[in-house]
């Protein structure tokens, strides 16, 4: 089966091919780096430990649009279990499979070949364009988005406008995008009582027993009300676990994980203070250590969003939904420069899953809206 | 440094110096049962799987009189911690050192030489006399004392009283006896939600803060007032995990394993209805087992109990505390037959620990006791 596939395609399919998984780009940045090349953007590789960063400007002039994505993949799990194999990159009924297919080596790749469009067409358009790049996203993300912004920094070269390419669409492509992202703090609770032999609870103290309530009343905290870009803040606890595994043991203590996806209505100062608060209520003796992954961050107005509004509207005839759920995003990184970030790219549905795909035409429509926006903003 | 040592300790020197961890009983019955064999005891061994258990008895008429106990006893620890090595036996300050020296070869020790004393008084003493030996107490209790029960009911072989040797005693020997035991009740909880994404709290549903409200009302719930001779049923927690291990993933399942140690005030079946009323009055959903170790007993009154003060009243000078408080025994598998059964032992201070102790002199009084008790009972 050959097929008439358009450069954006072709462009996916050989990104694919590269068995990048994190932290390994498997040189997916050195082929978009000397593709770019062509049109005038100037390479930067910024490797932090193990993982590999560029960095590519068109242009020094402000204001600075750039485009954000990570080359990395998660793992395939169980690859007899994909219909093709997941770094075949097989395109069946008009959906390309692989890993990566969706969550975003598609979203690269329409980025790139809306550029190679926009420059043809306005070679002297206002402005820069960057692509900030990473293959970190999926993993710890310490040495990635985060240590290409730092650098930035440092030199003050800033970003205006950031469109971050992770899967957002729900139904159709384009009909939602994030316009931020909740924070997400973990806290790691340790309870203590006192270790002793079951038939003599009096010397002993459980430290589950202790713990009860105090679980009960975080999970029926009402944190905030969220607000209208962010739903209300969520309390989960993921891990608990306690006990020696005898059944005549009392055990000394219990560990708890926990964590908060949080709006812009509390501070993450304010969750631990309010969480101490009623551990301390109920009494008890604890160790909690606070882990913060990401600050909340969102972008209620300005050019960039109203322009990712309409060039949706103009190449698919709908409006966009705002949203600011799910995980998080290395949006989180960017956003507290001061740029205003959005995120925009193909459905969601298949992300991390055994056969991801993305459909060719969304990937197209996808590449055709990035052209829009740039004529937007930047002509 | 010689000592004249009793026949008492002796023996208990002997016994420590097998190295009987449970369920091997490195022959410690064969040397009992050749001893009694020469005051008239008609041994019987009555081994079950890996379990040596010994049935020994003189006389055929009734009533029948028990000596109960085990001749297994638990591993060492890491003997180089010991201050004399657990199975040497050796003498310091009065103090015979270990592994079985309080639980229980100085009490079966200390029986057996009563037995010695008494037949050559009273040769032709009413009833019987029977020791049940058993090298399962410690390990599961499964092909121990509640198989030795069995065959004795299948043959209509009826204990009327039973002293178990177990180390009851506080701070001096003889100070507290048991007349009874706690039931012992373990429920094995698996609490069913569904997994999720912790950023999509929505499409999951944590079991663990299903959980938090019906364990609080568990903890919180008073499940009898006890009575004389028992204390309060206590529901305690020993194991409770949850989680994958991942931070953003809400488990779909949390496991709960929990004890009743309860009284004669309430039943088994009873704490597991009301234990199920209060996951269901939470909406849990949920597997529950249970496993039921040992129904409570006691001997509120009797011969056995009479004669058992009078005897400690007798020798010592003092009054004896009844007790059911502590771990079960396998006084719950002879009670149920209809017999009175009393424990009655050493200093119960070192039981399990490094460096297990039992004091001479206390053996000899505990020896007098037992010899008395049948001095009371049996002429």
């Amino acid at each position: 089966m050959t097929h008439n596939l358009s450069p954006t395609i072709a462009l996916t399919q050989q990104l694919i091919r590269r068995q990048s998984i994190t932290p390994d780009d498997a040189d997916c940045q050195e082929m978009l780096g000397q593709r770019l090349a062509e049109i005038g953007f100037i390479a930067e590789t910024m490797r932090f430990a193990d993982v590999d960063n560029l960095w590519l400007r068109r242009g020094k002039r402000e204001p600075l649009f750039v485009f954000a994505g990570h080359t990395d993949v998660v793992p395939t799990g169980p690859a007899d279990k994909w219909a093709s194999p997941p770094f075949n990159a097989d395109i069946v009924d008009g959906l390309l499979y692989g890993r990566g297919a969706a969550d975003m080596k598609g979203s690269i790749a329409a980025m790139v070949t809306a550029c190679e469009r926009f420059v043809e067409r306005y070679p002297d358009h206002r402005g820069s364009i960057a692509f900030l790049l990473t293959s970190d996203e999926e993993g710890p993300a310490t040495d990635g988005t985060v240590k290409v912004i730092e650098t930035l920094q440092t030199r003050q070269e800033n970003i205006d406008w950031c469109v971050v390419g992770e899967p957002t669409s729900s139904q159709r492509v384009g009909d939602v995008v994030k316009n931020g992202r909740r924070g997400s703090l973990n806290g790691y609770l340790t309870v203590k009582g006192k270790q002793g032999h079951i038939a003599y609870p009096h010397l002993a103290e459980n430290p589950i027993h202790r713990l009860a309530p105090a679980l009960t009343a975080l999970c029926a905290e009402i944190w905030d009300q969220g607000n209208d870009d962010f739903p209300p803040t969520s309390f989960q606890v993921s891990n608990l676990n306690s006990g020696t595994g005898a059944t005549n043991v009392i055990p000394g203590t219990v560990e708890m994980v926990f964590n908060f996806r949080y709006s812009t209505e509390v501070t993450h100062e304010q969750l631990a203070q309010r969480t101490e608060m009623i551990l301390q209520q109920h009494g008890l003796h604890y160790d909690l250590k606070w882990v913060l992954s990401g600050k909340p961050f969102r972008t209620a107005g300005g050019a960039l969003l109203t322009a990712v509004q309409q060039a949706i509207s103009d190449i698919t005839g709908y409006k966009t939904e705002l949203s600011t759920s799910g995980g998080t995003s290395d949006g989180r990184f960017i956003a507290p420069t001061g740029a205003q970030v959005i995120e925009l790219g193909p459905l969601n549905a298949t992300i991390h899953q055994i056969d991801e795909c993305v459909s060719i035409a969304d990937l197209d429509t996808l590449s055709s809206i990035y052209e829009a926006l740039l004529v937007k903003l930047l002509t």
